[in-house]
């Protein structure tokens, strides 16, 4: 598959993620940096090359790529003289970035706004004449949603109707499957994750993953977790708190929108260590801390005899240039799986999610190997 | 195996790693403990129960398990109440601890002082009428050991002749061996690590393992440094401070002794990241922190596009409490291995220590996986 | 003033504080334990010494102290042994503690409760031939109460009415003031500071101080802000978490009454720092950290050129270990106040408190120069 | 004093410190940057404005200012965009900055360095017509030296025989003496502090002040060190991890050469708590920090009744940063004080160094107090 072009279109285009993962693309297309943070670097698998790619999306943002880059170029995530270098190409790859689905300025149905989001895909497809198209949702996070149509007939029937019936991460998973592409969820929200939308993808045999890009403290909990279950060592308590600047930041400083993210994040540390773990866990908005996020685990933890020990970890990093590889990473996988026709979840890469869809397993060296394992039979 | 009585032979049979591991075998034989922290407990193998264990050791120092027991409690290592319930037992293990080799006090051959030492292991094993025994080595750090004699048939020519040959851990590897027993180097100093002890051992057909045990800060870096790794993230610099008091502190103040346990540390962080990141290390002797360790990590990376990101690791453990547990089960898992008839270097107990004997894998969520396979083998 | 006895009488004499503070008191007097941790050892002033009190108090609970003090020695804030040691002291104190007043379970005017308590204080009073009495309020913190009113006189009409008008705290304050003592308010509850009471106390001669003793983070910050201001410094957020277990983190659990701690240690920061600084703070309930807290402080700073820097802090404390001797030397210091004829808040005990009463004075060594200046006065 | 125009030499003027000082005074002059970090504008005194004063030095670094200032900017000590608006200025200062003293470069009689030396500042005053020079050493950190003439007699008499007598620093701050200029020392090498120059100062009316500026790790063991002796609390162990960068890293990971700085430390700390607390401290050379520093303090401090409790501190700095504005405070301060007419030593301005010459207060506010006192009194 090394010869055919592949599209890469972000739901979300003009985000921080977005903004850094298309400059990284191009970075990497020519050859002015090497792909540290690639994990598909990695592996030994039939992968479309970082020059297959024609890149387009979905944004109700209108600030230009271009200016985007440069502001997260003030705050450390792109190195200085970079957007300098790929500055023609970015504006091209921002030309193909068409207005996105805005719940609130949008009068007629949802199956007409699908219609459109589908479409636009598609033409960008053909335009372009790419063999396929992964459309990665990297919009910011919604608050959770409940839908309570659980086939795809009943959803249908409700989308042709007047009204919200989807949440827009949602309604974008089902235009893109309309559109015949594979689809991942590297937010928090709702996204693919309903089965009306599972039923969707298997019936048109295409693949899926998710949810939540794992990038900062989550990535060390599931690192770390194991540390004490292999050694017999209880957990009695794992605090977290996370302060973020950005426009993440921001929108997490809303509770509702929060608690996506919360709930991603708990499940995750319950499934690791057991649902008795005390868990507090805050999201602070501190936005002197522009694009880094720093946050602080208090593990407490009981060893030989009732011993009382305690670790602490704080981490300081760049969330934009955690997560930009790993979408470039899933775009190339996503390609190769529905090249080879796999269909539904793709369970083996859990590696990458938060909350994995799919899943159960949430130690991040056992989804490593199930990464590395899943790609040589691609 | 299981109605069979083993022995566990600690050499430095009243230190603080012993003294608690004997105390918590004693709870745990009196259930008023549960196994937390014993890693052998997951295991899916024949192991001892922990009612087949006699214990005995040697040991330089005189002062008594109960006592030592009393210290440890007021230190937080052993829970208030536990040394009274278990006084008798321990009055009991403390009567089979008889004077170890300590070489400024001995004046003949080395040869004669291992004879002895062979002997008082045999006159045990009988006494008690074992099966099998274990014998381990948690006696203090010794600095770094030059041997010359890399056959067992040059290296017993050179122990018959007067004047020290082998360091003490050394030589009490070799009666180990002389004795028929299994081994276990729980410590950095040079113990079984040479090629004629190797040779030894493999003659008489006795497993053994080693080497320093993994307790602490090379724990969490078994368990974090494959994060990075497997997330293509480019570690620069890993830099570690440690904060000891008690005799391990007291013992690590003296450079020539700490730089043992460096070396263990810095090799394992090599081999996990390779040989060119930054990595200073420090050991201080702090003695207000009692049985307490601290430890500082900190870990600059980086990532995407060159961006540069932290973490920092507050370790805050009981070096006793997380020893004893592992002890425990290396003398179950060699009282099997033995029994199995394996011989030489057991590799896939790489788990439990910082410088695997005969491996070369350091991730800990792989050296778990090969000590589960490793027991279901047994 | 030295040869007279003193009363300390504790409402909520039965708490972690309190059992704290009167077992130290035993040790102090009975020279088992040096007097690390009181202040007024350091000042140049004619106090009261150990052996001039009697304490007694007021709580709405039962457990003896002398079971208290069991458990405050297995959670590390007493000594091993030295409970036993004044076992008979402590049931004669805890002899000397009578039921406080419950809201709940009261069914008069608040003006019949106040009667009955301030009868507890004066017959202590009398019964034990006491020059004077000190009351300091060390139970559990109440959630912002609003009390509308503001005059001594108001006030009193109200409380012959059936039904609250005055939080608890505010009631022994009063209680205390009718009573002739001096008054100390250690917790962020209401207590004294309200006009109609400040106007009772100034009309009596009665001196007091408050409020919310200074016993962790904001000490802390109370110690460091003002190294930011004075190197001009500035400072752009200070984040904090609390982890706490104990009675004190189960109270703080409920949002309710952990926002008159928030609300009290976001004063001090404004106060230190101005009020645009971002400070969001989490008080979180771990129970298995006892009577331990752990505080994470994440300081972010800008300095010459706007470059950005950052502070981390974390605070291992005992609260009840801070807080006892404190509240022992407030006893001394309120007597010696007493005995001087002062009136109304004792501003220059703002060392001592993160909300101190009457005075805008948040910077901490500036307030130890203010107490060892006001001591010298005495 | 307003309208008189200064000079400011610097020693190691194109060294980090030297060139963000520069930048900053030409941004500050520009109104390009508010004064932040600069601890004069905080006071009530008659001192020479920003744009009073004309820069020049010794350097026998070649690098130009320019070129020094876009790797500053590279690192995040200067903002981007700064050092294009200020490139003539900043020519202009390097125009002034002359071959400075080397010893292995050097074949006559130190007599000889130093009258070159002179010349140079006594040149670059007449050719802009300053009132007045005050030199200021930032040059790099020396290992400690032995000087054995104690008068200025015999110090003169040996200088003039081949062969060096004086370190570098100290030979500036003669050479300065001489000029008749004012002299500060911001480094812990030798320098002024030499019985023999405080005799010349004093014999020519010359004020200086010293030793090594207080920019990050001292600065918050000077506020922090104080809360405890305040409250009574005694500490038992600080311990220090400090990870550098840069040519500072570099030149500190010389052994011989951090133990200029190690001392100066030390001494403080023992100022502060007194000598008997174990307080080992290391300096790592961590090359990917760059200009970052980031250190850790462990605090081990026992309360009430023996209570054990620890702080933790990790400051992450831009020593530059922190250094400039007071290496332009300390050129104000000085220049005000030679207009003065003061002499000898400035201890009051202990405020600003780690170990300040003269004066045995380390406390902070107290220096912060004294600073303010000495600056209403020019």
């Amino acid at each position: 598959m090394t010869s055919e072009r592949v599209g890469l279109w972000l739901n979300g285009g003009r985000g921080s993620v977005a903004t850094t993962a298309v400059t990284g693309l191009l970075a990497l297309r020519a050859g002015l940096t090497p792909p540290t943070g690639c994990v598909t670097e990695l592996l030994d698998a039939p992968l479309p090359p970082w020059d297959a790619f024609t890149v387009g999306g979905h944004d109700i943002a209108t600030t230009p790529l271009l200016k985007r880059a440069e502001s997260l170029t003030r705050d450390g995530v792109l190195p200085p003289g970079l957007v300098e270098s790929v500055a023609d190409e970015l504006a091209a790859v921002d030309a193909e970035i068409v207005p996105g689905y805005h719940p609130g300025a949008f009068t007629g149905s949802q199956q007409d706004a699908a219609t459109r989001l589908t479409g636009d895909i598609t033409a960008f497809q053909e335009r372009h004449g790419l063999a396929r198209v992964v459309v990665v949702n990297v919009a910011s996070t919604e608050p959770p949603a409940t839908v309570t149509h659980t086939t795809l007939e009943s959803l249908e029937e409700a989308l042709r109707t007047p009204g919200p019936v989807l949440p827009p991460s949602s309604l974008v998973a089902y235009a893109a499957f309309q559109a015949g592409c594979a689809f991942v969820d590297f937010t928090p929200s709702t996204g693919v994750a309903l089965p009306a939308l599972d039923e969707l993808a298997r019936s048109k045999s295409l693949p899926y993953a998710g949810r939540d890009g794992k990038t900062g403290e989550t990535l060390l909990r599931a690192a770390l977790a194991p540390m004490f279950t292999s050694r017999a060592l209880k957990v009695l308590s794992w605090t977290g708190t996370n302060l973020l600047g950005g426009g993440d930041g921001a929108t997490l400083s809303n509770p509702e929108h929060a608690s996506s993210k919360s709930i991603s994040k708990a499940r995750g540390l319950a499934a690791l260590l057991g649902e008795d773990v005390t868990a507090p866990l805050h999201i602070d908005y501190v936005p002197d801390l522009g694009e880094r996020k720093t946050s602080w685990d208090h593990v407490s933890f009981e060893g030989f005899l009732g011993a009382r020990m305690s670790l602490q970890l704080t981490w300081n990093g760049l969330d934009s240039s955690l997560a930009a590889p790993l979408v470039l990473d899933l775009a190339r996988l996503l390609a190769a799986a529905h090249a080879a026709g796999r269909s539904g979840p793709q369970t083996d890469l859990a590696f990458f999610f938060k909350d994995p869809l799919g899943s159960t397993e949430h130690r991040l060296a056992e989804q490593a190997q199930a990464l590395h394992r899943w790609a040589r039979t691609l």
